[in-house]
Formats: structure tokens, C-alpha cells, sequence
């Protein structure tokens, strides 16, 4: 049993807990077997956005399959 | 007077703010004098809950009492 | 063009998302050309308040003007 | 549900493994609902002993009970 | 020449130096030129296996080929 | 021989010297074999205190007993 | 919008911005939608080559597209 | 309620707790409602002075006033 | 004698050492006794230029007047 | 009473236990008075080597005899 | 001019600032042209002696001669 | 087989790059075996030379030979 880790970020004009969810959504829909994620970093995007755009940063930590 | 810290981690399949909230309903339960929270890590847990469990990992700083 | 960065600390007896916020508003309130904001610590404050103060320090990034 | 984690040294004059085991070891013998553990930090004591110890530096994670 | 790097995780129900071995395994049949390998983190989980499965988190450096 | 730490702020209107034997003392009354101690962070407390109140946040490192 | 990081490392044996530029480059050959990128380490590795190689290991983040 | 942080560089020929104090000293003439402050780094200058200058870098947190 | 340190981030099209230099002269058009600079982050903007945009994120080290 | 700490990195074919008390073993034959050792990062070496090298970059603390 | 750092442990049974000059003072009788100092740990040594030592982790900045 | 590390400053008016060089120049001069160099911090000088003084502050590992 062999995870891997990969880091994305996820964004939201609500809040830091829908960044997060916007980035495990996107990591469900690609990968199987998705296990834990950790909230590396939280920001907000404010220059190249209409109002503010809260963004999180996450490891998401999935299993391997054989030959993966 | 000295303070003491602890670690702990609440958990909550709502949001980050409810699982922070959830290790400090927890501290202030079993322990007098809770003086601040510092929140050390956000992660989110999958693999062993149905859905999303929101966890939040804290060190908690109370005032010792005498002879504690 | 140079940016520069300063720290400040928001606060909210609501959420971690309104410290962030209140934060955020006090840098566009009295800084132009605010560009983006990253979060560098969570806390609750309890000792010194009613019921928990949720705290996030940030740091804002914004564009220095001439001769600013 | 809210976990607790605490700092325990263990050591061996055998190995690292062996003293990361003298420390879980010991938090399974005085916890119940040991969870997982984190290896902060692996030395070697030579003054103070014969021949080399092997010291493992860790975080154990429990799960606490109602009241606790 | 470029390099890039992925993390893994390999597991063990012996020691740390086989949890490691686990995750070069995984990274050597499935790329090629693999150059280093980073130990980031080790641990023992305890909670969903049999005994303990001790986990090393490593940062696998490979040669990228053309085109890749 | 198992070690456990724990996290301790003593506080001193002197000197850090003194703040840190603030949390020294205290250890040393409540715990048999306090091994060493660790200095993690020292600061001044201003807003709740006449003048200033010197802080050191502190490791203590003691040998635990059979069965604790 | 989900951003995807990744992590390189490009080589010159001219310079530490060559060395960047390496890594820079592969990237935009081999992904759509590059952003930005953070430099994580700086290098010289001498062992393994003639003269001296300047290396430096970077984050690169790019926008996934849908699906991916 | 906003604050903001600062960092200031004190110094003295004598100790650390006296150049903690040089920089607290400077931050209450010129700034009101300092709160708290943090010790960054402790360091001793020795080339550009006679003997060795103590030199303490801070953290100042004060609270902002309306229009700040 | 105390200092003050801020923070600024420098730019170019040319390499990391113009971006570093563009943030030192900012630094000494508008702030008296300069005295030393440390490199934080060095970053590549893509998104948001034509071609790249070297970045170097500065602290900067000036002496206080009086009364400053 | 003064320490001196130097970094040394020890290797071996077999494991990390062998590669620390090869780094541990050179410094004990060139230096008097070995106190401890802390282990600072562990890696396994593929490119330059067959098999796998198995390496430990370890922190030796010694006392240092007069005039030294 | 280049300058080379190497790391002391000075100790006291008084005061941090002790510990610190007595690494310094070591550093000057030893070295030429000591530049400046910087504190990387404060710590209190129990166990193995009488009393208290406290301790002070220093790195010591000293400019080569030619051939050095 | 076992590496030492140490850790040296570079100096150059003109360029981080050449500040680099300079510090791996004088191991070269100085040690057999050097194998790689780790970049740890970049800074300027201003205060105590003209114009700006660019500094890398390296670390060097080199092969160590019998009985060194």
C-alpha cells in the first residue's frame, strides 16, 4: 500500500472552508481513493479579481493502485 | 503565575470554525482558566467517515492553580 | 513597480472568515492598490473578551506609489 | 470526538525503531485509543550512558473519553 | 536536464527502513531514472491496521526525459 | 526509560532570566526528575499588566515513573 | 478555477536565473496555463560534473483545465 | 479591532533583557496602545562596536486607531 | 540606536539580481540609513506580464532617527 | 565548559541505523569527549551508487578541551 | 572576504547572557576576527548537574585569512 | 564514506552569482573533495562598504579522507 501526495489549490468568493471543498471536489472527481487532505496555506486574491477571492492551498494524500 | 499547553484536535463534518470550536468546547469542559487558543493545523479526514470531517488541531493555554 | 507588506491582526466574535475579513477592510480602507493578503496564523482569544474573539493575522501586499 | 497528543521520548541501545516501540510501548500501556504516532526527532546519547543510546522523540495521538 | 520530484508514502508492519525501501519500490517500477530519495517524515499508524504499520513520507527526485 | 514534555509559560516583571526559573520552579515542585528544559519563546506582555510582564514559554523534560 | 503545484529542477553552468529559466522553460513546454512559480532552493553541484552546475528546484503552479 | 505588527532592532551593552527594553522603550514613545511583544532573534554584534553590543529583534503588536 | 526592518518586493524582466536591486533602491530613495537587506523569497510572475517577471521579496534594515 | 557541534553525513548499503553510526563512528575516532548526536535528515543516494546508499546527516556535539 | 560560521554551546550557572559570553568569550581566545554572534538556543540543563546550567547555542561569524 | 559540511559566506559588488563562486572558490582552495554546495541565505550589505555589498551564505559538503 503506497499513497502519493499532491498539492492543489482551491477557490471560493465565499469562504476558506469552500476553497478547501473546491479543491477536494476537483481531487475526487480525478483521482480514487482519495484519503486525508491538509490545508497547507489560506490567502485571498484581491488584485486580478472582482471583490475577494479566498484561496486554499491542500495536500491531498491518495492510495495507488497497482501500476499506478 | 504559569501557564500551561496542551495539544488537542476537534473535529466537525461542518466547517473549520466548528471544529476549532468543538477542541475548545472540550478544554473549557475539563479544564478552569482557559486563557487562548492557537490553531496549529487544519486537515480534512476521508478515508474513515462517511463525507468530510473538518479537523482542527489547537494548543490550548490555561493558568495553572496552585500546586496543579 | 513595488509592493510592500505589512502584518496585520483582525478580529471577529463570529468566525475565522470575518477576522480575516476585518482585517482585509481595515487594509483597503487605508491603502490603495491592496493586491493580496496571505494568513498567517489562526487564534481565539478568551481570556480578555466575552464568549471567543476569533483572531487571523495577515499580511496585505500592496503597490507602493512614487515617492511612497 | 476530540483527540489529545502528547511528547514522549523512548529509547534503545539497539536502534531507532526500537526506541520509537520503548515509546509506544509505553502510551499503549497508560492510554486507551492510541491512534497514531509522529517521529519528531531521532539522537543519539553518548555521554551519559555506555556504549550508545538510541533515542526516538514522538507525538502520540489518543482519542479522549467523555470527561476526560 | 530537469528533474522533478513526487512524494510517497510507503508502509511497513517491520521497521522504517523497510516502509522506506516500500515507497523506492513503488518509485523505481514505475519511473525511470530515479536520483535521490528524501526522508520527510515518519510515523506509526496504530488505529486502522493490526499492530502498527510504520510509514515513511519520502520526496522521490527523477530525470525527466524529452517531452515528459 | 521513557521521558515525557511538557509546555510551560512562566513570567517574571524582571527578566527572562527569572521567567524562564518562573516555569523551572514550578516544574520541579510538581514533577519528579525534571531531565532539561527548553527555551521555545520568550516575549513581553504589555496590554493586561501594570508595566511589563517578561514571558518564557518553555519544554520540560522529565523521566517518567513505572506506570504513569 | 483549481491550480495544480508541482515541483522541478533546472540546471545551467552559467547562472542561478539560467539554472531558473531551465525549469521555467520545461514547464511551458509540457503544461498549459502556467501562473507563476516560487523558487525553493539554490544549489551547486560540483561531484558529478565538470566545472560547476548551478541548480534550482522550484514550485510551478498552472490552472487545470476541466476533466483533468 | 484591528492590530498591526512591527519589528524593531533594540540594542544595549550590557544584556539581552536591556536591548528587549531599548526596543520596547522606542515603540511606547512613538506608538500608542502597544499591546505585546515578541523576541525574534537574540544576536551580538561585535566588528562595527567596542566590546559587544546585545542586540534584541522584535515583534511590537499595537492596536490601530480609526483612520490608521 | 535602533532599527526598523520592513518588507518590500522588487521586480524585472531580467534577472533576480535587478529585482533585488529594484527593491533596494526604493528602499534608499525614501528611507534615511539604509544598513542591510535580507533576500526572503525569490518568485517568477507569469500570469499577470508579458513574458517573466522576476520577484525578490525583501527585508530591509534602516536606523531610526529621533522621535521616528 | 564549552561545546562545539559539527555536521557530518554517515553512509551505508544496509540501513539508516548503520548510516548514523557510521557518521558516528568516524567522530568518535577523530574527536575526544562525543556528548551526543542529533540526526538532522535522512536519504537514500540511487544515481551514483549500485543498489541503494543509505545516508544520515547528523549533528556531533563535543566539549572542547582547553585552548581549542 | 569570505567569513566562515561554526556553532558553540557556552553555559553558566547565573544567566543566559553568561552562557552566551562565555561561548563568545571561547570564540575570541580561539578565533581571529570574531564579526558577530547570533543565538540559536536558550536551554537548562538539570539532570547531570548541581543545581542549574544554563545553556546558550550560538553561531559564531569570524572572517578567514588567506590560506584559511 | 563520510561527508563533512560547513558553512561559509561569499562576497561580490556585482552579483549574487559571483557572491556564490566566491565562497565555493575558497573551499576549493582549502578542501579536498568538495561535492556540492547548498545555498542558505542571500543578503546586502550597505551599512559598512560603498555601494552594496551582495552575500550568499553557503554550506559545503566535502568527502572526508582517513583519519581527518
Amino acid at each position: 500500500m503506497v499513497y502519493k501526495k499532491i498539492t492543489l489549490i482551491g477557490s471560493s468568493d465565499e469562504s476558506f472552508d469552500a476553497a478547501t471543498d473546491d479543491a477536494v471536489d476537483r481531487a475526487e472527481e480525478t483521482l480514487d481513493n482519495v484519503k486525508w487532505v491538509e490545508v497547507d496555506d489560506l490567502s485571498v486574491e484581491i488584485a486580478s479579481v472582482e471583490g475577494r477571492e479566498y484561496q486554499a492551498e491542500v495536500t491531498v494524500a491518495f492510495e495507488l493502485e497497482d501500476g499506478e
